[in-house]
């Protein structure tokens, strides 16, 4: 008997991984939402039930309504689906939480239609939520929702996205000071043009990382993790932002970057010991600056989206 | 006993491969210079035979010599060398010339001295040639000639090179059509500033092309083999490219592109069978076009720089 119904784990990620930006993304562990998601005989999507944010449910206005909808129209399911929200991330703290909702939806949804599409075409469908969201299709917060680990958008058209794969220390600690970076604000000061010199220097990185990251060289993935275009500019308006990226290298971190668009902060380091020094530094900037925060501490999850009970 | 006189093959190379502009070279097998190094009691370097190109045999005006300086300033060797250059890759053409000399001279040097460097300090050294022969200090040759296979320069401060395994199947085919181009011109030409847009395309081209060559994924080595910023400019020089590059794709070629800063064309292939009809194919148009070329098919070749006899 196919079951009707799954309550999954929807992990928060990281977009914009400094040297990868728009490009590439990773999943994490220790930080996600829940959803239920469930068949029905009923048209559409309903959102049923929704705790932890102050989100809108009706569908047209909701991440994974949208996204859901998308999925649906391409599919040959009758009726439609119900799905209940368990937000844990915080919406706006720059590690998905719209993307979260998105691929949770779209990833469920096609668990309990056995599996017709591909995790590229969830991909699709999720964006359309993400498009929702902050007026962006943009795919590096979804992809690794919807594959785990790393993953490398190499083109939007055609959608191309690339798994990585993650060394097995490598841990993420993630920093969320309190203070509100609005997506448009931190979209308007980016510049539409950006020098040749630095270009090579930022698809070097990438290559480097990449690199580092098939043959689990942690050396070389701190050097590559690099950002000369964007972070030198949406830095500014995350304040502690240059201190808590000095403490976390100090405390033994391989890079320090913002994670999306902000104002999170992300550290990669090897291994959990390392990565909880690196936690510590870094909260300990934000006590001194009298700022409220979020830590995270977790390693890479390389599965993606799980079920938690079906 | 010691020797202390080889004879070296050293490979031609193409420099900005496709997306990969100034960070990612590699090396050819079926074309390259020989040279022979000798060590002298005498102290300096001395170029005592050049053949099959008409270039200056002053230490200090031919980059083996330059190169062989660099040397020789950081080692314990009391006397010199003498070399031989006999001359098979054509200089001005984009194949990487002045890299297979300066990358010859040092690495033959540091095997008659015992290896005392590594090849990432005869990298430096051959980059004083390459700074000689065209006022830049580029790495993009003379690394995939000592390293052999794909090389990724990551950074150049400090500078970082980073050998990127080669898929056993991938063949280059590399057309010279008998025009020059001049290096001053191909630089000129080029914008000091790009869109952000298209350097994240670019970057997600290398983080494709990249991940494609650790994972044999020959579909997406050919799909990122795409370069949206500096082939659309430099292209402009090399009548008849649209129509090479087409051709060689449509005779199979996984991508093409400019080898270094032209006029020569490469394109990678999955197979010699391939690689043969894509040099069929590129032939043809210069046949048409009434312009002499030089073709070359030939296997990655992953070792570099080889003893002949010593």
């Amino acid at each position: 008997m196919k079951t009707n119904e799954i309550r999954i784990f929807c992990p928060a990620t990281i977009a914009n991984v400094s040297c990868g930006f728009d490009v590439l993304g990773l999943a994490l562990d220790s930080v996600g939402d829940e959803m239920v998601v469930r068949k029905t005989n009923e048209k559409g999507i309903k959102i049923t039930k929704l705790t932890g944010q102050d989100l809108p449910t009706e569908t047209l206005q909701n991440v994974a309504g949208v996204a859901g909808l998308a999925l649906l129209a391409e599919s040959n399911h009758v009726g439609g689906f119900e799905i209940e929200i368990y937000k844990k991330i915080k919406a706006g703290s720059g590690i998905g939480s719209s993307a979260a909702s998105s691929a949770g939806a779209v990833w469920a949804m096609n668990q309990l239609l056995g599996s017709p599409f591909s995790n590229l075409e969830l991909v699709k469908f999720a964006m359309e939520g993400e498009r929702l969201a902050s007026g962006v299709a943009h795919a590096d917060n979804v992809a690794p929702a919807l594959f785990g680990g790393f993953t490398l958008v190499r083109s939007y058209q055609p959608l191309d996205i690339v798994k990585i794969p993650t060394p097995p220390e490598l841990y993420a600690t993630v920093i969320h000071p309190q203070i509100e970076v609005r997506t448009s604000d931190s979209r308007r000061i980016l510049k539409t043009s950006i020098s040749l010199e630095d270009g090579i220097k930022q698809w070097g990185n990438v290559g480097g990382l990449i690199a580092g990251l098939f043959t689990n060289d942690y050396n070389l993935i701190g050097r590559s993790l690099v950002d000369h275009i964007i972070e030198p500019i949406r830095s500014i308006l995350i304040p502690g932002f240059d201190k808590v990226k000095e403490d976390a290298i100090g405390a033994g971190a391989l890079g320090c970057g913002i994670s999306g668009s902000g104002p999170s902060i992300f550290a990669l380091s090897k291994g959990k010991e390392n990565a909880l020094k690196v936690a510590e530094a870094m909260r300990n900037v934000y006590e001194k600056i009298g700022v409220d925060y979020d830590v995270h501490v977790s390693r890479i999850n390389t599965q993606g989206i799980k079920i938690l009970e079906s």
